[in-house]
Formats: C-alpha cells, sequence, structure tokens
C-alpha cells in the first residue's frame, strides 16, 4: 500500500494488469483530489497499490484509460476504470462495504453531498488566492473568508466535531486535502474568525488516514515553488 | 400529483408544513433541472405534491429553504430539505428503494456517474447555442456535435438501447429534459450524425413517466419565448 513509488512520465511503459483481489489507484502524490481517494482507501482498510504519474507529461496508455488525463483513477483487477475524486470515493464506499464512510441515512447522505457541492466552490478560491501574482486580492480573499465562515457555522449549528457528526465520516475526507495545504498557500490569517473550523483541523491532524496520506506543509512547499516555476518535482523525498 | 397549480412569487404566503406520507417539490413548470426530479418521483411511484415557483421573483422564504434561490428543492413531511437536481434524484433513490432506478453493481452506478459529470459539460452548449444572437457560433456549435457523437458512441459502444441497458435507468431521466427540448431550440440539425442519439429520443418520448412530465415542443417555445423576452410566462396553459 506504500506510496513511494517514482511517477510514469511519457515514455513508462504501461503497469500489467492489476492483481486479483487488489484495486489500482493512478495517483500524483501531491494532488489533493486523488488524496481524497487515498484516505478513502486507507480509512475502509481497502488493498490496494498506487501506480503515481506524471500528470504534466502523461503517457499515451493513461490517457486511454481517462481521456480528461486527470488523477485520481481507479482501475480493478477486472478492468473496470473510474475517474472523478468524488466519484471514486463513492465507488469504494459501494463495493467495500464493509466499513461505511456515508451515514446511513437518506437525508443525512444528501446532506453532505449538498455540503460537497458548496465546497466545491471554495476549492478554486485556494488556488487564487495562492497562485495569483501582482493583482489585487480583496474580493476573493473576502469570499474565501466568507465560505470558511460558512463552513464554521455547519459546525456550529451541528454542534458537532466534524461535519457528519462527532466522528470523521466521508465529508470530512473529501474536504480535508485543501486545509492540509492551507498553512503552506499562505492562508492561515483566513481562519482567524472560524474557531471551530480550526479546531476541526486540529482534530483531522490527528486522524490515521490523515496521518498516513498526508505530507508537512514544508514539503507541500517544495512541490508548490516546483509546480509554480513549470517544473514539478514529482519525485520529491522519494 | 398534477402539477397545475399557479406560481409562487414574490408576496405569496409560505404554503404549510408537508402533509404526513408525503413529499413536496418545488418545481418551475419548464425547468429541465426540476423536470429531473419530476421524472425520478413519478418513475419511482412516489406520492408528493409539487409547489411551482416564480424563479425570477422568489418570495423569502423560498430563499430561507434555499439559499442558491434555484429549482429542484424537496423537502419531507418532517421539514428535511434537499437541493441540486442530482442530489435530490439520489436522495428519493435511496430514500424510497423500493423500485430502484440505478443499476446495483457499483461499477455500473460509477459510470453513470462518470457519464452525468460529462454530460455536466453538454448543458451549457443548449443554451448557449438556442440563447446567443448575433454571433458566430460554429466554433460551440462543432464542439456540441462533437459531444452529441460521443453520446451516440456509449450507445453504439454498449449495444444497448438506453444508456444503462436496454431498459430505462436513473441516467436517462438525468439527461433526458434538455433533449424535450432540443427542437425548441432549434437544435435537431445537430442530430444528423446520431442515429443511436435520435432513436433514444424516439424511445424516450414513449416512456410513461416523460409522458407524464413532459411538454411539446410548442408548449416549451411560448415559454421559453417569454423568457427571452424577459417577463417568462411560468402559469403558461394554466
Amino acid at each position: 500500500m506504500a506510496d513511494c513509488q517514482k511517477c510514469h512520465g511519457k515514455d513508462s511503459p504501461a503497469p500489467g494488469p492489476v492483481p486479483k483481489d487488489l484495486i489500482r489507484l493512478y495517483s500524483m502524490r501531491f494532488c489533493p483530489f486523488a488524496q481524497r481517494t487515498r484516505l478513502v482507501l486507507h480509512a475502509k482498510g481497502i488493498k490496494h497499490e498506487i501506480v503515481n504519474m506524471n500528470t504534466k507529461q502523461k503517457p499515451n496508455w493513461f490517457m486511454e484509460k481517462n481521456p480528461n488525463g486527470t488523477v485520481p483513477v481507479l482501475e480493478t483487477s477486472s478492468g473496470q476504470v473510474i475517474f472523478e475524486s468524488p466519484i471514486t470515493c463513492d465507488f469504494l464506499e459501494e463495493a467495500y462495504p464493509a466499513k461505511k464512510l456515508y451515514p446511513s441515512d437518506p437525508f443525512e447522505k444528501a446532506q453532505q453531498k449538498m455540503l460537497l457541492e458548496e465546497y466545491s466552490k471554495v476549492v478554486p478560491l485556494f488556488y487564487k488566492l495562492s497562485m495569483t501574482k501582482g493583482e489585487d486580492l480583496s474580493v476573493p480573499e473576502k469570499e474565501f473568508k466568507d465560505k470558511l465562515s460558512k463552513l464554521n457555522e455547519v459546525l456550529v449549528k451541528n454542534k458537532t466535531k466534524y461535519f457528519g457528526g462527532n466522528s470523521v465520516t466521508m465529508i470530512d475526507y473529501l474536504i480535508w486535502p485543501w486545509f492540509e495545504r492551507i498553512e503552506m498557500m499562505g492562508l492561515n490569517h483566513c481562519l482567524e474568525a472560524t474557531p471551530e473550523l480550526r479546531k476541526w483541523i486540529e482534530l483531522m491532524f490527528e486522524n490515521p488516514s490523515v496521518k498516513a496520506t498526508m505530507f508537512s506543509s514544508e514539503v507541500h512547499r517544495v512541490f508548490f515553488d516546483s509546480y509554480m516555476e513549470g517544473k514539478p518535482n514529482f519525485d520529491y523525498g522519494l
């Protein structure tokens, strides 16, 4: 299950078929979308292997699996291919039902889906605020803070530690990866008015699946800088 | 279950609580997103009532239910509120499991979700092509035709009449509403190279849930024209 293989680039040969009783994840070690799937694989204790990709120079065989060229991509031993991060997570939830991450109540599950939909409008702001240079960012920063306040309100209103209750559920894993990077992105000050959200971040850092899939702010920073320079160091630290 | 109530506008009083053993749908009679939920309610035989909304001048009580102000919105007799069309459909699927619209196989379900994700990039093109005036549309029209060809390929590759097999399943209902309007939008010529998709449209027009929720091209046209003039006739035909 170790995520320690160097990345596959333009000329890397295709890996062979997925071994029986295993599921394969095509990932990129620093990709927050792929981390969603890695979190779910770990949290559910699913036996898997990881094939890391050079997402800048992709081999043709990878584009044949997912024409969008994005990670995460799951591949089963019977050759089924699944992509789009929330869809990979939902697939794992249903294909490996022993340990459930979604609540069983249909309305509670719908609430998680609605929160994810809302959160999908927050994700681009992380990038806008951390990647834009030489531009006034006061408007998107205000928007970002407002959206973090709304996340904070969910925790306050529900009176729960996590977004789906008092234990970690699917929605926490789906939201998490960008908050792991928020310090590295230089956006910690946007959390000043959201104490419950800060507490959630602290608690999530103690979660075993987060611990198993995370990188430190320093490591994220090295990758981020290399990415911004147009030469992403996909294998940093290996 | 009849969808024949005049719409609620800015000053309409809030409807009372949802009667027991019933689910309420806030809808707009000509909205394709809300039609998805109407199709699923009908196909699953779920006892429901419909509250039609003036989506241009919304009462405050509606904005409190869904701050985005969009339809469809579901409300249960215990006051639970669900919005975003695919989430409302998934909620109905899980809360009313007697008649299933999704396949039970997790991979087949994931395939439907991936196709829906892909289709979400087609939907804006219907509007772009039918609503834009005085602009060269050859580029988006080519993109639209390419995407329709991909949908056609799915049917060819699967050798099935519908997108999830040889009977109508969830994905057909989620895709359908824009194809009901394609003639009205003046886009039928974009179907010339997609015979299997044309056949699917013909078959879908025979589906009982489509029949129960649809309007003719002529009626859609009246609403569309009124909408384009800035005075949508939400109650046309009532």
